[in-house]
């Protein structure tokens, strides 16, 4: 809190010389320094980035990268500690690569090179694209094994000389004693080398290397050396993302000595025939698999700076992001520039937290929420729609990677809160996404003009309806509303046929029926309320009826929410510990049983009221997971769960909060505090599962602040325990939210009662206008 | 010459009606009828497609095509009669897939569809992309094989129902009792399907299909299901072309009942997963190797017409080439529109042979010499560059496929004279392609975006050179003679740098060695015309050192043009007789020890004078030359030879016109009328070899009107002794040259005289200057 004080000491200061009566002069200080307080511009001296540590969650299963990266930047420029392929050489699936999901992992000492696109917490993976490796000596294509210098271009990190900061990452290459710099802009990485005075320079720049590699995920590259300086090309994958193409322009500091490349294609045919060197200083290259070298002049100056901008739409688009970008050779300005970046958007909530590691933890987490998704347009708004055609943003910045199985929840309405402006710009994205979509639809998952299909549920609903409702976007409501209700009846898509017919989707249609059911039921829910926002109420009616589906999947003698086939059966056997082929997907019948967001009074009804309730959520918080039912289970670990309560998912994400309709918020602020403090963390093992593209870190933020948007699309928030003793809040309105939590401390986990400007709130909820009023919201915490 | 009877007749009938003394309005009539003749304008009526056959050459290996085709369009709709792939399931080149480089063999029964893109003439190939084949009952995804009709969706071509024209292709598929009928624009192919009345009506979409195909052929497939009514995609291929993509777009005149596809890929890893099923029904399809199918309702109307639109660009692009190429439903208007082009074209030259077969060769000739190179752009000028990035084509039409080993030498000239717009565009497109090179330079063979380096020299050269010394090209000077040095100046291209070194390509740096040396010699003598052209006196000195090349690859002992290494030793052993290994190309050391074009007089004081060298030319024409010999050339066969002058491969195709140069013109008199008679007809074999995109037809249309361009890049050509009777050229200044072969008959083969404008020409050549003042030019031909 250095603002802090120093704004106090300029109000003692002001006070004091206003005596000596030079109150012109000092009102006007004071009210730039208050501006300079409110505005927490790049001005505001105070340095965020301090507090981040992007190694956090670089261990166990976090999925985070440690490599440097600007706000929401295209650019993720990190290093890989792996080639470790997807499938062994007979075809079985390599279940190790789970952990290098972004590239990287805190406990290796090996380093493969820099890359330049990675995800942040993701459960699944692809990018890892354009590894640069500097090395000394022969050059050498083959990546090599982990433990075997000698058998490949891989080196070993220094530890001890590893560190990164918001923006950037330093490593020293232990076996060749270089020196490897890393810092970024939106669309553009810059690596500074210093070589060894001794020894050949070179540059291996590895085309083949991908995250999630397998032998037929290059698709195609291409590349040429332009100049001395300049190398241009694009590669095209088939991963997650099957059509990608990503192109690139790399420029370099000083002249290209001598290069070359090698094809590692299955060549069974090239051409008619080639009758000269072409791996040899001949500027063209193409093929599905291939690395290239590029040698430089080491004796004169040891450093080697290289530009790489990437573009989703040509090889002139990179090269004009890297022209806007990055005009001059100055490593040191580029990366001042991306910490001012990130200490303008961390500082959009000023906190004080009880100590040096909770404060890590937030800022780390509030720099994990703004890492994705990205921008995904050239400098000249030029971009690559999911129709693989060339789009230009009109009227919005184009964006990618959405993960909204797991970000609607929490990470775009905390944008709705912090990132306005880019929220808007995302759902744009998403009904340009619709546009050029051929079914039509939203997204589900996509990223790279790619849709993935990953997940369940269509949840770009509730995050443009959750912008719409909280006024933060500027959409064309009914075409909103016409990519919703369309997207939300697309017959072939998941069993939303038989959704539509039987008013539920059933077991024997297709998988994970049940949890398919109730996130199209809340999704649904969302519609309704747009439509009802439009104005159009009979479509309201019919998606508030659809809203109800999860009525059908309850059964009531069980208690539970259950898999039914297309004839009305419930499906036998039926073990609500099982998530494995019983219609559930990362979630079981008790997590989901919990998911109707939208209409939690009406759910704790059905299941016979409050005490029946708090029970229920006691036992899920209390009662014993076997190994075996974690183990069908996808993607926990003990680590993310209390109970039968799995934190490391998203299905339960909520409910911790939903004591508070049963009368208990003693308990959500019970639980929540455990959660935060067992879950969360500033170690390198700081997350319990996969940061999930900031959905994990989205739910720390909110719930440190004390509410949590229980149903986005809903404007209000559920109150819970704020673990912060202080917050600043830049509102999207420009207005302010202080929020105070007196008397914070370890033991005052409870909360007495809540104010709102003087005012008791006497709701479990406060409204997202209340918060945009803003003003001081203050916590009375007790034990 | 129908036009010339009625032009008489007018005439006559005028005289008459003017002793009736209605002499004003006659005047009137006998003007326009005039102006008619004279324009040759649509308006003429006159159907010179009526003399093409596009079944010749389609037998034997003259590599053309029968299907629908406008005057250079980019889509060559097309009959495929194999599936045969390049190599064995061992990896053994399959040598039967040169017939198939234009996709056809007139002898075949068996029909695999149609596809949109081809070769004509070329001696490799490539394209045959998107390949659409009706059938009826039971979807078979399958090729299938030749004989075995229940193998696959192969059918039986009811070869009397086939009938071919310019712009049009009919034929009925015997098994299914399917009429189908083909025709083109430039940029779009038109379908039009009969099926019986019986029957489900399907259509497969063959996306794996290619000309020489191979298993690594397919890079990516994109398809997209927008409606019912409209499929939009592209492919990459690697193949001739290393990195090519085709984009369609396809419409159907009815809607699609039901379709599907499979991916062929080993699939090895298909994203996350997939929850629905994507193989029916469900409108976005990709992968390395895919079928596609479509159904259509068949009881009520059993027509269904495909528009079949291409582009380099995008879908959106091709979609943009249909809707303003063909508007609307309606094949036979865009059939009688391919075919006004077409007499657009071949009107150009009116000409009386003396035998209806004749007549037909000559019309066929001009035919084939118009169907390449293809424009290369999207109807809004967008096209795809050298370096795979789109570019807008600004003050010129973009055109690719330039095989310019083979049509520097009487193509691009006969276009200089017949389509001089369209050559000022090609040369336009080269310097495009030097603007885009990475190396850069000009094409030396291209096609698609790609340079596929096949064979030697750098042609361009002449192909400019030639335009700017007739006058036919507006291109900037400086630009082009930057770019013809340029690329003379590449030193990793095929020897060069010592070429520039040694003066000669030493035989142990590279192969072909003195086939390149006289070769850069030649085309190094055009641009020190360029130089001379633009002024530039230091550099016409430095290349007109160059074109005297060829002596230092000539041993005066041995008296023939012979390899040398780096030292200056001459290669043992040396066998003038053999191509192999011997430091030629596509012919020996006899045929190219007569390429020195551009210094012919020097050739001969050289190897000995005027009687030495009448007697080496009878000899060429006269000796035997062994089996073994003939396997160790490339690309002939007996048919296309006479002795050891090979008409089929091109580095002799100016040798029977030296005999003028050594003051015995009978003997190229001779020597043309033979070949014009044995090498050339009107059946389906009527081609003695590859047409060679053209330049086998372009020989015989100059030599078939009387003179040929013995050395491009110079104004003068070479008297011959031509074949017509009459013919009535249109310049491209507008004038018309008639040119008469009087007393033509198959004995009077030798010219006596030859008068331009009643003036004889004493030289044995004529310059273009001449040609373009109009007028006469008369034969008188001999016994």
């Amino acid at each position: 809190m250095k603002d802090a004080n120093l704004y106090n000491l300029f109000l003692v200061y002001n006070i004091v010389l206003m005596k000596r009566n030079i109150v012109i002069i000092l009102a006007a200080i004071f009210a730039s320094c208050n501006q300079h307080v409110i505005d927490n511009q790049p001005v505001n001296q105070k340095d965020y980035t301090q507090w981040v540590n992007p190694f956090i969650g670089t261990g166990n299963m976090g999925h985070t990268f440690p490599g440097a990266v600007v706000p929401f930047g295209m650019v993720q420029l990190s290093p890989e500690t792996s080639n470790m392929p997807m499938f062994s050489e007979k075809g079985e699936y390599n279940k190790e690569v789970y952990r290098y999901c972004a590239g990287y992992q805190y406990g290796d000492s090996a380093l493969y090179g820099f890359s330049h696109t990675h995800f942040s917490g993701t459960g699944h993976s692809d990018l890892g694209d354009f590894r640069l490796m500097p090395i000394v000596g022969e050059v050498q294509l083959a990546p090599g094994n982990p433990g075997d210098l000698a058998s490949g271009y891989v080196g070993k990190l220094d530890k001890r000389s590893e560190t990164a900061s918001p923006g950037y990452y330093k490593v020293r290459i232990a076996d060749s004693d270089i020196h490897a710099e890393l810092t970024a802009t939106e669309r553009v990485g810059v690596h500074k080398y210093i070589f060894p005075e001794k020894g050949e320079a070179n540059l291996i720049f590895d085309l083949m290397s991908n995250i999630y590699h397998h032998k037929n995920k290059n698709v195609w590259t291409f590349v040429r050396v332009e100049n001395d300086t300049l190398v241009t090309g694009y590669r095209q994958t088939k991963g997650w993302a099957r059509t990608r193409k990503v192109y690139f322009a790399m420029a370099f500091s000083k002249p290209i000595q001598s290069y070359g490349h090698k094809v590692f294609d299955e060549v069974v045919y090239n051409g008619f025939y080639r009758r000269f060197d072409e791996e040899h200083n001949f500027p063209e290259m193409a093929g599905k698999n291939l690395r290239a070298w590029f040698r430089f002049d080491n004796a004169e100056n040891q450093e080697l700076l290289v530009k790489f901008a990437l573009s989703g739409v040509s090889s002139s688009g990179a090269l004009a992001n890297m022209k806007a970008e990055v005009p001059q050779w100055n490593f040191a300005h580029v990366h001042e520039q991306a910490r001012a970046k990130w200490n303008k958007e961390l500082g959009k909530v000023d906190v004080k937290m009880p100590t040096k590691a909770d404060q890590e933890t937030f800022y780390t987490a509030l720099y994990h929420s703004f890492l994705s998704p990205v921008v995904f347009e050239d400098v000249d708004g030029n971009y690559r729609g999911l129709d693989q055609e060339v789009h230009q943003s009109e009227g919005f910045t184009n964006y990618t990677l959405f993960s909204l199985w797991d970000t609607f929840r929490a990470l775009h309405p905390l944008f709705n809160l912090l990132q306005p402006e880019r929220n808007n710009n995302m759902v744009k994205s998403m009904l340009a996404n619709y546009r050029q979509s051929v079914h039509p639809m939203l997204p589900i998952w996509s990223h790279y003009a790619n849709e993935n299909w990953c997940m369940i549920g269509y949840h770009s609903v509730p995050v443009i309806v959750d912008a719409i409702v909280k006024g933060t976007t500027d959409v064309d409501l009914a075409e909103a509303l016409e990519a919703c209700v369309t997207t939300s009846q697309i017959p072939y898509f998941d069993g939303l046929d038989q959704y539509m017919k039987l008013g539920y989707v059933p077991s024997d249609a297709t998988s994970s029926s049940v949890s398919k059911t109730l996130e199209f039921a809340y999704d649904d829910w969302c519609i309704a309320e747009l439509a009802e926002n439009t104005g159009n109420k009979s479509l309201a009616e019919e998606y508030n009826k659809r809203a109800q589906s999860y009525l059908r999947v309850y059964d009531e003698q069980r208690g539970f929410m259950r898999p039914k086939d297309a004839a009305g059966n419930w499906r036998e056997p039926f073990d609500p510990m099982n998530t494995h082929g019983q219609g559930f997907i990362e979630g079981n019948a008790w997590t989901y049983s919990l998911f109707v967001p939208h209409q939690v009074e009406e759910l704790i009804e059905l299941t016979g009221g409050n005490k029946a309730f708090v029970a229920r959520l006691d036992s899920l918080f209390t009662m014993t997971i076997s190994d075996e039912d974690i183990a069908h289970n996808e993607d926990i670990t003990r680590d993310g769960i209390i109970g039968n309560y799995v934190h490391g998912n998203e299905p339960g994400h909520h409910i911790p909060y939903l004591y508070n309709w049963a009368g208990a918020p003693r308990k959500t602020q019970e639980r929540l505090r455990m959660i935060m403090d067992t879950m969360y963390g500033n170690e390198i093992e700081g997350l319990c599962g996969n940061d999930d593209a900031g959905q994990m870190s989205a739910w720390y933020i909110f719930s440190a602040l004390g509410f949590y948007p229980v149903a986005p699309g809903s404007p209000m928030y559920a109150l819970g325990s704020p673990k912060v003793e202080q917050a600043r809040m830049q509102l999207p309105n420009g207005k302010i939210l202080d929020i105070e939590a007196q008397d914070q401390s370890p033991e005052n986990i409870y909360v007495g009662r809540v104010e709102l400007n003087g005012v008791a709130i006497e709701d479990h909820q406060i409204s997202h206008e209340q918060l945009l009023a803003g003003g001081k919201l203050v916590f009375y915490m007790t034990n």
